[in-house]
């Protein structure tokens, strides 16, 4: 039996909370279904769909499922994959089972005899029926006429964790990795199991949980001197339907082969690579396959042999393909050691010059890991020109779910509307019509994997995620990647019910708090898609010229006339022109360039009028004076939710929009003075300035 | 025997090279005067003396000198303090003899019988005459008619060290701590006792040699646990006449002596400390006393008490009284957690303002340890105010040695020319002349105590200093303190001979190098006396708004019209209004306000005309520019030299002179770009700005 609210607090349960039904006439609504679970089958996966689902019931209504192997004729919950029932597949319809595919499910509901039936074409359809079910009751949805069909949209539903065996977590917020500790696997099993449930919940089905940064101690996580423990988490995740992959190390054959070469051509190293392959696949006959991040930030890779990234992830699929494994490899590949003197080089175009070229010469079994924007997880930037312009390479979509650039977990930015932005760009590759999301669904393209994927918000903290309303993001992530046509606002109600029970004051407020918080983030912070304007390393708080004269290629160019970077074909980097036809038309021109954006895209005078009707240097100002209320407002907002959330949350929750307040103020003040000093022109409506 | 070049490398032996004497004219001169060395006394510092004087000659001239305890007819060395030989007395002269203070000592050399007397008032004497000796014949002076007198001027000439147990070395640019490693005292004693003869040969007489932040380990330096060690190390300095102290944790009464309170008022605490005084004098009898940071930087103090300085001083004096020890007390106190909104408050005028008002509160064993300027060692600031301007405290002067803000010593930065202004600055104290150096000297006030000290440069490095060209800072560090009157020129010239040797070409290249380096360094640097622009924490390299919204005190305010920091007391902060009239009224003024100094104290327009008859712009292009020429210029001379410096110590410097010249094009562009970008006025010149 699972064992709810952990450390006496409700945090940890997330919007896993299941909480005592106790509003008369739902329960009158639910009662008459809650009698039996029949279960005739019984592996790993349905397994923990019926510990789920009597856990669930128990903990919301009091009372234990009665059990079943056998159908019975009324007051039952079915679950189950096999149409040997002719019942159940006649209350179905062999039609619609017929469209499942291998991750669907159905849930019918039928009122003659209160029975439901969650059918899914695998045991993994089930467990998220059952996810589905739950959900529905959390959200006080009634169970009458229930007539739902599912089929996730994308095939791959990954996490990436970046967590380091020394127990830290890169750009990790909510303390410390709940996989590893002082260089070994932690031993709280129940911990990550409920991490699994947790991603399963919402249908994550992949997982590599070691940082893509693989350093010395990570490196042997493919030896046989971890690979158990691998295995043992593996087998956690398994149970709810989830692939474990892990990052390596590109120059593993070096480093724990004791070869002399890492070249992807070369023999041994190929042969190398083969056996240990086979070797991790031993430990784990369903392994997913393998993260890499090559030629990055001062990683190992490829072009140390002067060899592609083609070469380089070619030769590592090869040795996985016949296991049934895939290689997905990153994009981020751009010179991390520019001079911020050479205005040509433009970090932005990197990923594209880099890797379209090579479209046609990957393997099947290979993936291209593409991050949403070209620069990194910024509040706002352009869309990857990368995505659609492959049609012969697997791509897969990378979001940061972390909030590393967003507030990291101590400001609110929920991001579910900035990824359904990125998700239902046009990117026009098949002419008008081809959203990124119809792309990395494998929809436009002969895709043989594809998806999304995305770095984790979580660590050991208790609600998991530092800031209790970022679990949010993780939530949100899940469900649009499970489905991208899923409105932000679903998605956010379904969330707040679940995780704060169904109080309408309650609902509508924290609904629309983080609703708005992305844009209110992006008030107060780095204005009109510039980006960055953060503390160097760490990229906490502001810090307008943190990186303008560093290696990293992230530059603003802001002097005493104007701001933004110039990529336009005609006079700037030429990065416009990486985009299709009908983007690259708009965002070369001043005219068609969406505001929001125009710092992204072009060096402007700070008098320059914007669409709004405003100068840029008093947008500036406008904005940054009206985040810092709005945070206020935040804070406020909350304030008055006293009473409707139990004291833990809420004060939890209230400490952080309390420092957001204070650090937005922080934001506001240090940007503003920076515009000020720098242009001379001062605010139409003379605030304070400092 | 002393056994001298270690690890294969010359640069170890520092200025104590002693290499071979080949040049035959003075081998004849030196030779009647090298048989015996007559040395009636024993004590542990005269044995050091006779150590290093055999050493010295076996090493320069292959000769063992013959020891004798009696006094010979001809051809010997005298080393002693007693008078009972009447022909010293006779040949030295009695008034002279009564001019000596307790560490002065007389040289003089008589042809007639080639003999030396080396008279010291205390065996220290004798010790520091050798040392005076040996220069002389490294530097190539002849032996005849020597006529030397010496008394130091300053009483304390003190180093401290920042070392930390854990080995590491707050503000080290030479590799790690040579007194700790790994949370314990290393266990290299001859190391130590090399560095103990490099001090001693230069006059310094005490060290602190722990880090003045004194962290949890460090706090149980005096406890029975370490007590042992600190012994030791100071049993090898004591043989070279240099008393240790300790930095100490103020709040140690809570820390490693369980009280409740560290406040000084309060009985417990005062007998806690008298009794641990107690505690340390029987391991080290002759124990010179405590190093305080108190109140700063996050460090404990009498303020948490709410106590005054002088409460929390005094109550250490007294404790410390009984044994003849004396508190160093440091005056390095200002807000850290300040606003940068907050234009009133200028952490230029905190030491000032928290210390004055005790003038006469001190006990007469307590010494405020005052840094040389207000700010924190920059490239050039203002000569603290405080110098004079107490008479009845005793007062310290601080510099340091390390290159924290002037190149970290990858960068060639020689800073005799920069304390030889401070100490001749004239504070006007006692009316017109009365310079820094004749306040520490405690010939202005009734001092009990005072001198100089220094935060060391050393590490483990084989050549102590990281850069070799380094040693001379602490080479003339300690010359300096010995006698502050020493030209530069003197001091440089010393220092090459005795480590490079006499080669005129050498001698002229590097001493002008030297003498020119720390002109270059701010050359490219910040200008104008303006500070900072580094990069945070780590104090290297330029980063013009690193600290400009920063909680430190440490702002420029450049915008699109000027830049400087007003610290007039017209329209400033007052800071001017803190130093005598003739000083404030020059600094108060445009008109008198020297250039070098001129963003110190005003904030003026980029188009204000300087003295030289440069707009402050265009000074600023035209010294990066130049500065990086000259940076170069270094380079190419030290090219030059190849083939008369031993390869290793050429290849060096060599390198990091490569360093320097590339390193300084980053100054001087990040610099040039931000004031173009955002003054908007072109250099005159159409020099490349980024």
């Amino acid at each position: 039996m699972l064992d709810l609210i952990k450390s006496g607090e409700t945090s940890y349960n997330s919007w896993l909370q299941y909480s005592k039904i106790t509003d008369s006439p739902l329960v009158d609504n639910y009662s008459p279904f809650l009698e039996h679970v029949v279960i005739p089958e019984n592996t790993e996966v349905i397994n923990s769909a019926k510990e789920e689902l009597l856990c669930g019931i128990s903990s919301m209504f009091g009372k234990s499922l009665n059990i079943s192997t056998e159908l019975k004729k009324e007051s039952f919950i079915f679950l189950g994959t096999e149409d040997k029932y002719e019942m159940v597949k006649e209350l179905i319809g062999v039609d619609l089972l017929g469209q499942l595919n291998n991750e669907g499910y159905i849930i019918k509901s039928f009122e003659s005899n209160n029975s439901i039936i969650i059918f899914g074409k695998n045991d993994k359809g089930v467990l998220y029926g059952v996810f589905h079910l739950l959900r529905l009751i959390q959200t006080d949805s009634s169970l009458n006429n229930i007539d739902i069909f599912e089929n996730p949209k994308n095939q791959l539903r990954m996490i990436n964790e970046w967590d380091n065996m020394d127990g830290s977590v890169e750009r990790g917020y909510a303390g410390n990795s709940i996989f590893f500790e002082e260089n070994r696997f932690v031993r709280d099993w129940d911990r990550i199991k409920d991490y699994a449930r947790m991603l399963s919940s919402v249908g994550i089905n992949a997982i590599a949980f070691n940082n893509v940064n693989v350093h010395e101690v990570e490196s042997k996580l493919i030896t046989t001197e971890f690979l158990p423990d691998v295995a043992k988490v593996a087998s956690i995740f398994r149970a709810y339907g989830i692939k474990t992959f892990l990052s390596i190390n590109y120059a593993s054959p070096i480093q724990i082969g004791g070869l002399d070469t890492a070249d992807p051509l070369d023999e041994k190293v190929r042969n190398w690579w083969k056996e240990k392959t086979k070797e991790i696949y031993q430990y784990i006959p369903d392994f997913g396959g393998v993260l890499v991040k090559a030629d990055s930030e001062h990683r190992p890779g490829p072009f140390t042999y002067n060899r592609t990234h083609a070469d380089g992830s070619n030769m590592l699929a090869e040795a996985i393909e016949p296991f049934g494994g895939i290689v997905l490899w990153r994009c981020f590949v751009y010179n991390c050691m520019q001079d911020w003197r050479d205005r040509s080089t433009d970090r932005a175009k990197a990923a594209y010059d880099h890797f379209k070229p090579l479209d046609g010469q990957f393997k099947d079994n290979v993936v291209l890991q593409i991050k949403n924007g070209p620069m990194d997880f910024q509040v706002r930037e352009g869309v990857s020109p990368l995505f659609g312009a492959m049609p012969k390479t697997n791509q897969l979509l990378e979001f940061q779910i972390a909030q590393e650039y967003t507030g990291q977990q101590r400001h609110v930015c929920y991001l579910i509307p900035q990824w359904k932005e990125i998700l239902d760009f046009d990117t026009y590759a098949n002419g008008e019509g081809t959203p990124v999301k119809s792309v990395v669904d494998g929809s436009q393209f002969q895709y043989t994997h594809c998806g999304i994927t995305a770095v984790s918000n979580i660590g050991n903290d208790v609600n998991w995620t530092g800031h209790t309303l970022a679990q949010a993001n993780l939530y949100g992530y899940g469900r649009l990647t499970w489905n991208p046509d899923l409105s932000s606002e679903i998605i956010t109600d379904e969330w707040v019910k679940a995780t704060f029970g169904t109080d309408l004051d309650v609902v509508s407020e924290i609904s629309d708090m983080l609703l708005q918080s992305w844009r209110i983030y992006e008030n107060y912070t780095s204005p009109l898609g510039v980006g960055w304007m953060v503390n160097p390393e760490h990229h906490y708080g502001p810090n307008v010229d943190g990186y303008e004269y560093s290696v990293w290629g992230t530059y603003h160019f802001a002097d005493c006339k104007g701001i933004g970077v110039d990529r336009t074909i005609s006079t700037g980097t030429g990065y416009t022109g990486q985009y299709f036809p009908e983007n690259q038309t708009m965002y070369e021109s001043l005219d068609t360039c969406p505001d929001e954006l125009l710092l992204f895209f072009h060096h402007v005078p700070y008098t320059h009028v914007l669409k709004s009707g405003k100068t840029v240097i008093q947008h500036i100002y406008d904005t940054h004076f009206e985040g810092v209320e709005q945070a206020e407002g935040l804070k406020q907002r909350w304030l008055a939710l006293e009473g409707k959330i139990d004291p833990t949350r809420f004060r939890g929750i209230l400490e952080r929009l309390e420092h957001q307040a204070e650090h937005s103020k922080e934001w506001r003040d240090i940007i503003n003075t920076y515009f000020y000093r720098k242009s001379g022109i001062p605010d139409e409506k003379n605030r304070k300035i400092y």
